[in-house]
């Protein structure tokens, strides 16, 4: 290929920065975003959105739309879901991150902030090429069988389609061993750092899939040196709709954030 | 779960048939599908489409959306794509298999036989959703990386829409090993007749991508005991637009079958 | 490197034969050693040996000395179970084929007449510089894990020890599926065949570790080319010390060497 | 099985804390092992050890057995290379770490203090159950495909023959990711943590093969609660005979230990 790719360190000198409201990430910001795997009640979504704020989160995570193994699983409150979480917007000023598993729902994504492609959307081509037509962030999560050049082609992808604020997730890959969900890949930091200007956060509660997993990942990845995290944090796991294992109640999250930001300190 | 999975044997005891036209796959009945992985000109899908039939293939490959790994790859023809099948099709009664990659392209598939499902979209719930709306079969393609349950609960969203044409297809998974493209899994044929019910073919030439393992492969699948086998064969591999390397010329896809056949005979 | 490696076809082309008194592996010489996982009883190790001799196996397995994943787990008769071995091999006239642990072992292996170096002990070097300097074969099985040159620098080391009679084997390799124990890789052989002129064959009952499974892969190895098989056989499975899961019934066996005999007709 | 397993947290509630002379790992002991992949020459070890000391190390490392590939790789200079870290360890005081690759080789480790088995020898019974017998700790690597349990069983070979004193170490697996030599697991020391009683070392040298990727793995690993960290580190990295690619320099070293000290801080 004669051409720069836009992803590399070639193409753009420096590292980019992505702003979602007053948010930024990359080049020395760190994020932190957090928030329940769906969105189940406007109760639920609010109350969560208020904890984890009050404890620096910058950034709202929730689930609408759900991709799930079984057909027969809760595939996620769909629209319904989306405007709980502008609700909880609404009420927190948080930003909102939202999955996004088919072109034909974008319309209904407009008050979400930022677009999240899933680990298993990761090479859908044409989700791509659409979110690469929007003027708002994509968060693009690493597929669990993904090489990091098969995941910097699929940002390629919204790049080259004319959208610049792509975030990278690390999220786990799939390996022989069966104790956690998937293995965190926290080398794959350093090595998008020489490969990529763009930002790279890690995903600690899908890789695990475990709560008491989360909190020494959390740390590790930050000690590695990413550049900001996602979480899963649920106000009652034990009742979640979804993957409440490897949610952290918002006390766990409280008192991770505050490990978190000691070791930001180090790594700066 | 209490319902019982629609994939499963205890649902629907005996083998499942799968009929496209006057081609059958399943219980006993083998079918070879062969063709170009891209269709590149009417010339060409036309010549590859009579060598086939020729040697006995039963049913025509060609791809027309071309999921790629980079946006600067050749992406198919398209639409273009489709009507140059049906002229191939046209001309030697060849039922046609051909990828869909989005929901979106689908009323372009009429005339189309068999959709086929890539790996990359095997957890592409919305398609899979779509495609169980079809009165025809689906070819479902395992991903590089998932499991066998995980093949299974994607044919159940097809099965559960309603679509009881299922042909599961085993291509290789991602290993360790960099010789080849995948590992082609040739123990998930056995292991897939104990789980379900429905026709398992194999696709030797994604799973190697080299042209040399593709008889070896195609001939321990066929003595493995699966129910078909998905070959790419181009009239002139060495200026093929896509995936060149693994394809056979028509003359060694025309050796291949007559040992195919041999094979089959031993193992009916 | 600027020498040539001696396991490649550029330091001697043309396939290498081993021999094993009259017994021939390599280069259109097929050979199928069967026994039972472990040496039990001298019953038990002379009925196996009579059945697969009469079925026509051409060499006599049989563990003396298991490595087990367990210290808990039986770890074999030892040297009591190689002089059952000469037992049948006296009654039988099967040359012995029997894994060694450990270089201070060698000494009980002189009446056996292929050394077999397990996938665990792959990379013992030790090990195999000790029996690079035994004029007797080597049966080297590929580690789980292992590529295959690193397979093939493991050979080397035999063979630059002095010792030219190694035989590689294909046993399966470790991945994420988890129904089977590992996932045999065929395509090792095709690969193989192009690195090096030594035999190759494979090992279906390890790599599956599911008799069911067996002869599917056995005949699919068998179509792939390779040149041999190494299968587990007992007389009475149920109450096998050892891996009884995965050995075949003399019935069995004899069932799949009819059927392995008619695909290499037209395999060669 | 009805014994308890003697790694287990049921068999001995508490962690084990192992000791090397006045060093202590485990239990909130945290300790750094330091030095080249091999010894290579007496100025080489002694410079070195000198270096780490100065900079916080607690046991020095120094390979004189090397398990290579390839049999034309620098295979260590054995008994000398043992006899030029025990001048390192009169001059410094830090106890050996030394890897054993034969049991035949043990008693020219009479004063290292502690046994090193490789990733390639863990599943090497025969040297487990030699080193079972002696009266000096063991640190047990995981091998490259191995799971948690497999490890434990390893240990549990020792353990069984009566050595108390072992110390586990993640190294990295094999993935299909080829960026680095292999994956370092971190989630495997929370699981650990939960499997076993006895403590969990991390190697980042050997696990990313690089040494950018030392620093932030090193720090990654000491965040997610590890008992200790083993690092490669060599005053002329461009020359080492073995590893370099991988190897700190005592600058780096230091640098890195300043910040693991600061993380630890955290963790506790």
């Amino acid at each position: 290929m004669s051409e720069t790719l836009r992803y590399s360190r070639e193409y753009h000198p420096g590292d980019t920065v992505v702003e979602v409201g007053n948010v930024k990430i990359g080049k020395g910001h760190f994020a932190v975003i957090a928030g329940p795997c769906s969105v189940e009640t406007e109760e639920q979504i609010v109350a969560v959105a208020k904890a984890v704020k009050a404890s620096g989160a910058d950034m709202l995570r929730g689930g609408a739309f759900k991709p799930r193994t079984s057909p027969y699983d809760f595939q996620g409150l769909k629209g319904e879901g989306l405007r709980l979480l502008e609700i909880a917007k609404a009420e927190t000023g948080l930003p909102l991150v939202s999955e996004c598993v088919s072109a034909a729902d974008l319309p209904l994504f407009e008050n979400v902030d930022v677009i999240q492609i899933g680990a298993r959307s990761m090479q859908n081509y044409e989700l791509l090429k659409a979110v690469a037509q929007l003027d708002k962030p994509v968060l693009l999560k690493r597929g669990v069988v993904n090489t990091l050049e098969e995941l910097l082609m699929s940002a390629e992808y919204i790049l080259a389609g004319g959208n610049e604020n792509v975030i990278l997730c690390e999220r786990g890959i799939r390996t022989f061993d069966g104790h956690t969900r998937s293995t965190l890949d926290l080398e794959a930091v350093t090595v998008l750092r020489e490969l990529t200007r763009l930002p790279v956060i890690v995903d600690p509660s899908h890789a695990t899939g475990i709560a008491k997993l989360v909190p020494p990942m959390a740390m590790a990845a930050t000690a590695s040196g990413c550049d900001g995290l996602i979480i899963e944090v649920h106000n009652d796991p034990a009742h979640a709709l979804c993957d409440g294992a490897q949610s952290l109640t918002p006390e766990e999250f409280d008192g991770l954030m505050r490990r978190v930001e000691k070791i930001r300190k180090i790594v700066e």
